[in-house]
Protein backbone atom coordinates (compact mmCIF):
# COMPACT_ATOMS: atom_id res chain seq x y z
CA UNK A 1 0.00 0.00 0.00
CA UNK A 2 1.29 2.89 -1.18
CA UNK A 3 0.65 6.81 -0.12
CA UNK A 4 -1.08 8.02 -3.79
CA UNK A 5 -2.58 11.49 -2.94
CA UNK A 6 -3.65 13.56 0.09
CA UNK A 7 -7.14 14.88 -0.39
CA UNK A 8 -8.06 18.42 0.78
CA UNK A 9 -11.89 19.71 0.64
CA UNK A 10 -12.12 23.16 -0.53
CA UNK A 11 -14.96 25.69 -0.98
CA UNK A 12 -13.69 27.36 -3.96
CA UNK A 13 -11.15 25.74 -6.79
CA UNK A 14 -9.85 29.03 -8.22
CA UNK A 15 -9.09 30.31 -4.70
CA UNK A 16 -7.54 27.14 -3.74
CA UNK A 17 -5.62 27.05 -6.39
CA UNK A 18 -3.87 30.43 -6.25
CA UNK A 19 -3.55 29.52 -2.75
CA UNK A 20 -1.55 26.50 -2.92
CA UNK A 21 0.71 27.37 -6.19
CA UNK A 22 1.96 30.24 -4.05
CA UNK A 23 2.71 28.06 -0.89
CA UNK A 24 3.90 25.73 -3.06
CA UNK A 25 5.49 27.67 -5.56
CA UNK A 26 4.56 25.38 -8.59
CA UNK A 27 1.03 25.33 -10.69
CA UNK A 28 -1.60 22.44 -10.81
CA UNK A 29 -1.17 19.85 -13.87
CA UNK A 30 -4.74 19.01 -14.63
CA UNK A 31 -8.60 19.41 -13.30
CA UNK A 32 -11.13 16.79 -13.14
CA UNK A 33 -14.90 16.59 -12.53
CA UNK A 34 -15.90 13.30 -10.80
CA UNK A 35 -19.37 12.42 -11.43
CA UNK A 36 -20.05 9.87 -9.48
CA UNK A 37 -18.78 12.32 -6.25
CA UNK A 38 -20.35 15.77 -7.70
CA UNK A 39 -16.72 17.13 -6.78
CA UNK A 40 -13.90 18.80 -9.13
CA UNK A 41 -10.78 18.32 -8.26
CA UNK A 42 -7.29 19.70 -9.16
CA UNK A 43 -4.02 18.26 -8.71
CA UNK A 44 -0.51 18.72 -7.96
CA UNK A 45 2.61 17.10 -7.38
CA UNK A 46 4.42 17.64 -4.44
CA UNK A 47 8.46 16.22 -5.20
CA UNK A 48 9.55 13.25 -6.78
CA UNK A 49 7.97 10.31 -5.93
CA UNK A 50 5.65 11.92 -3.06
CA UNK A 51 2.16 11.45 -2.92
CA UNK A 52 -0.12 14.08 -4.53
CA UNK A 53 -2.26 16.78 -3.42
CA UNK A 54 -5.68 16.78 -4.65
CA UNK A 55 -8.04 19.63 -4.11
CA UNK A 56 -11.60 18.51 -3.95
CA UNK A 57 -14.52 20.99 -4.57
CA UNK A 58 -18.16 20.52 -4.31
CA UNK A 59 -19.94 20.42 -7.90
CA UNK A 60 -23.28 20.79 -6.12
CA UNK A 61 -24.78 20.63 -2.67
CA UNK A 62 -25.74 17.23 -3.21
CA UNK A 63 -22.44 15.66 -2.29
CA UNK A 64 -20.00 14.46 0.75
CA UNK A 65 -17.25 17.17 0.06
CA UNK A 66 -20.11 19.75 0.44
CA UNK A 67 -21.36 18.03 3.68
CA UNK A 68 -17.57 18.01 5.06
CA UNK A 69 -17.63 21.60 4.70
CA UNK A 70 -20.78 22.30 6.58
CA UNK A 71 -19.39 20.47 9.09
CA UNK A 72 -15.88 20.87 9.73
CA UNK A 73 -14.81 24.09 7.13
CA UNK A 74 -11.92 23.41 4.42
CA UNK A 75 -9.11 21.51 5.27
CA UNK A 76 -7.07 18.18 4.87
CA UNK A 77 -10.03 15.57 3.94
CA UNK A 78 -8.86 12.14 3.18
CA UNK A 79 -5.58 9.96 2.30
CA UNK A 80 -5.61 7.54 -0.41
CA UNK A 81 -3.36 4.55 -0.78
CA UNK A 82 -2.35 2.59 -4.22
CA UNK A 83 -3.13 -1.17 -4.15
CA UNK A 84 -2.37 -3.97 -6.75
CA UNK A 85 -6.04 -5.43 -6.22
CA UNK A 86 -8.52 -3.69 -4.80
CA UNK A 87 -11.02 -6.53 -4.47
CA UNK A 88 -8.33 -8.78 -2.75
CA UNK A 89 -7.51 -5.55 -0.23
CA UNK A 90 -11.11 -4.50 0.51
CA UNK A 91 -11.60 -8.17 1.51
CA UNK A 92 -8.69 -7.85 3.20
CA UNK A 93 -9.79 -4.71 5.17
CA UNK A 94 -13.56 -6.21 5.98
CA UNK A 95 -12.62 -9.37 7.14
CA UNK A 96 -9.83 -7.48 9.83
CA UNK A 97 -12.56 -5.49 10.98
CA UNK A 98 -12.29 -1.93 8.96
CA UNK A 99 -15.84 -0.46 7.81
CA UNK A 100 -16.08 -0.17 3.96
CA UNK A 101 -18.22 2.59 3.00
CA UNK A 102 -19.32 1.02 -0.09
CA UNK A 103 -19.99 -2.68 -1.36
CA UNK A 104 -18.36 -2.04 -4.91
CA UNK A 105 -15.39 0.23 -5.81
CA UNK A 106 -16.81 3.11 -7.67
CA UNK A 107 -14.67 5.19 -10.55
CA UNK A 108 -12.81 8.09 -9.24
CA UNK A 109 -10.63 10.52 -10.36
CA UNK A 110 -7.09 10.20 -12.55
CA UNK A 111 -8.89 6.95 -14.14
CA UNK A 112 -8.75 4.52 -10.41
CA UNK A 113 -11.15 2.48 -8.89
CA UNK A 114 -11.60 3.88 -5.31
CA UNK A 115 -13.25 2.78 -2.04
CA UNK A 116 -13.81 4.54 0.98
CA UNK A 117 -13.55 3.34 4.84
CA UNK A 118 -15.34 4.79 7.34
CA UNK A 119 -13.20 7.02 9.63
CA UNK A 120 -14.97 5.42 12.70
CA UNK A 121 -12.94 2.31 11.85
CA UNK A 122 -9.53 4.04 10.74
CA UNK A 123 -8.86 6.35 14.12
CA UNK A 124 -10.77 9.20 12.89
CA UNK A 125 -8.69 9.19 9.54
CA UNK A 126 -10.96 8.61 6.05
CA UNK A 127 -9.00 6.13 4.09
CA UNK A 128 -9.60 5.79 0.73
CA UNK A 129 -7.69 2.79 -1.81
CA UNK A 130 -7.53 2.72 -4.85
CA UNK A 131 -6.38 0.81 -8.14
CA UNK A 132 -5.29 2.45 -11.51
CA UNK A 133 -7.34 1.21 -14.41
CA UNK A 134 -5.77 0.18 -17.67
CA UNK A 135 -5.60 3.11 -20.03
CA UNK B 1 8.94 21.58 -1.38
CA UNK B 2 8.74 18.16 -1.04
CA UNK B 3 5.66 16.88 1.00
CA UNK B 4 7.98 15.16 3.73
CA UNK B 5 5.64 13.59 6.05
CA UNK B 6 1.71 13.38 6.98
CA UNK B 7 1.11 14.34 11.10
CA UNK B 8 -1.89 12.39 12.38
CA UNK B 9 -3.30 13.52 15.94
CA UNK B 10 -4.22 10.48 17.99
CA UNK B 11 -4.80 9.89 22.03
CA UNK B 12 -3.12 6.83 22.72
CA UNK B 13 -0.23 5.79 20.51
CA UNK B 14 -0.29 1.92 21.23
CA UNK B 15 -3.58 1.40 19.89
CA UNK B 16 -3.60 3.64 16.61
CA UNK B 17 -0.28 1.85 15.93
CA UNK B 18 -1.54 -1.40 16.21
CA UNK B 19 -4.41 -0.26 14.08
CA UNK B 20 -2.28 1.67 11.29
CA UNK B 21 -0.35 -1.20 10.97
CA UNK B 22 -3.18 -3.55 10.32
CA UNK B 23 -4.24 -1.19 7.97
CA UNK B 24 -0.96 -0.52 5.99
CA UNK B 25 0.69 -4.41 6.49
CA UNK B 26 3.69 -3.21 7.99
CA UNK B 27 4.92 -1.92 11.55
CA UNK B 28 5.79 1.37 12.19
CA UNK B 29 10.13 2.27 12.08
CA UNK B 30 10.56 4.25 15.31
CA UNK B 31 9.03 6.40 18.23
CA UNK B 32 10.60 9.51 18.93
CA UNK B 33 9.83 12.05 21.93
CA UNK B 34 9.50 16.07 21.18
CA UNK B 35 10.20 17.83 24.53
CA UNK B 36 9.20 21.20 22.51
CA UNK B 37 5.94 19.91 21.64
CA UNK B 38 5.09 17.83 24.20
CA UNK B 39 4.70 14.91 21.78
CA UNK B 40 5.52 11.18 21.49
CA UNK B 41 5.18 10.21 17.72
CA UNK B 42 5.33 7.18 15.75
CA UNK B 43 6.52 7.17 12.33
CA UNK B 44 5.36 4.70 9.68
CA UNK B 45 6.84 4.53 5.83
CA UNK B 46 4.19 4.68 3.51
CA UNK B 47 5.91 3.40 0.21
CA UNK B 48 9.02 4.26 -2.14
CA UNK B 49 9.82 7.92 -2.36
CA UNK B 50 6.28 8.44 -0.60
CA UNK B 51 5.84 10.69 2.37
CA UNK B 52 5.90 9.14 6.13
CA UNK B 53 2.85 9.02 8.65
CA UNK B 54 3.69 10.34 11.87
CA UNK B 55 1.49 9.41 14.49
CA UNK B 56 1.53 12.41 17.02
CA UNK B 57 0.27 11.50 20.91
CA UNK B 58 0.30 14.38 23.62
CA UNK B 59 2.71 13.51 26.01
CA UNK B 60 0.88 15.22 29.08
CA UNK B 61 -2.29 17.96 28.90
CA UNK B 62 -0.05 21.21 27.91
CA UNK B 63 0.70 20.75 24.25
CA UNK B 64 -1.23 21.83 21.04
CA UNK B 65 -2.13 18.36 20.16
CA UNK B 66 -3.83 17.45 23.31
CA UNK B 67 -6.16 20.93 22.48
CA UNK B 68 -6.35 19.73 18.80
CA UNK B 69 -7.97 15.74 20.22
CA UNK B 70 -10.44 18.23 23.13
CA UNK B 71 -11.33 20.52 20.08
CA UNK B 72 -11.44 18.02 16.67
CA UNK B 73 -10.77 14.43 17.96
CA UNK B 74 -8.59 12.34 16.52
CA UNK B 75 -7.55 12.40 12.78
CA UNK B 76 -5.26 13.91 10.23
CA UNK B 77 -3.41 16.95 12.05
CA UNK B 78 -0.69 18.23 9.58
CA UNK B 79 0.96 18.22 6.05
CA UNK B 80 4.78 18.83 6.07
CA UNK B 81 6.96 19.98 3.32
CA UNK B 82 10.83 19.37 3.69
CA UNK B 83 12.17 22.77 2.24
CA UNK B 84 16.75 23.36 1.55
CA UNK B 85 16.93 26.75 3.50
CA UNK B 86 13.94 27.13 6.53
CA UNK B 87 14.75 30.64 6.95
CA UNK B 88 14.78 32.01 3.36
CA UNK B 89 11.58 29.54 3.40
CA UNK B 90 10.02 31.56 6.20
CA UNK B 91 10.74 34.85 5.28
CA UNK B 92 9.49 34.01 1.57
CA UNK B 93 6.18 33.29 2.83
CA UNK B 94 5.66 35.40 5.65
CA UNK B 95 6.34 38.42 2.66
CA UNK B 96 3.58 36.40 0.82
CA UNK B 97 0.96 36.58 3.17
CA UNK B 98 1.16 33.49 4.98
CA UNK B 99 0.78 33.64 8.86
CA UNK B 100 3.65 32.03 10.40
CA UNK B 101 3.08 30.42 13.91
CA UNK B 102 6.42 30.94 14.92
CA UNK B 103 9.54 33.59 14.92
CA UNK B 104 11.95 31.48 14.56
CA UNK B 105 12.59 27.73 13.63
CA UNK B 106 11.81 24.87 16.12
CA UNK B 107 13.60 21.25 16.88
CA UNK B 108 10.90 18.56 15.34
CA UNK B 109 10.94 14.79 15.47
CA UNK B 110 13.36 13.02 13.00
CA UNK B 111 16.03 15.65 14.00
CA UNK B 112 14.19 18.09 11.40
CA UNK B 113 13.90 22.83 11.85
CA UNK B 114 10.53 23.27 12.12
CA UNK B 115 7.88 26.22 11.47
CA UNK B 116 3.98 25.68 11.52
CA UNK B 117 1.86 28.52 9.60
CA UNK B 118 -1.67 28.65 10.50
CA UNK B 119 -4.38 27.32 8.89
CA UNK B 120 -6.42 30.16 8.22
CA UNK B 121 -3.36 31.71 6.07
CA UNK B 122 -3.26 27.99 4.23
CA UNK B 123 -7.19 27.11 3.42
CA UNK B 124 -7.83 25.18 6.78
CA UNK B 125 -4.46 22.63 6.25
CA UNK B 126 -2.00 23.11 9.41
CA UNK B 127 1.13 23.26 7.56
CA UNK B 128 4.62 22.62 8.25
CA UNK B 129 7.69 23.31 6.36
CA UNK B 130 10.95 21.38 8.11
CA UNK B 131 14.47 20.94 7.32
CA UNK B 132 17.24 18.54 7.65
CA UNK B 133 19.80 19.16 10.19
CA UNK B 134 23.30 17.90 9.84
CA UNK B 135 23.69 14.57 12.03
Amino acid sequence: MKLEHIGIAVANLDESEALLQRLLGRAPYKRETVESQSVTTSFFTAGDGAAKLELVAPEDQRGPIQKYLDKRGPGIHHLAFEVEDIMAEMRRLREDGFELLQEVPTPGADNKLVCFLHPRSTGGVLVEICQSRPE
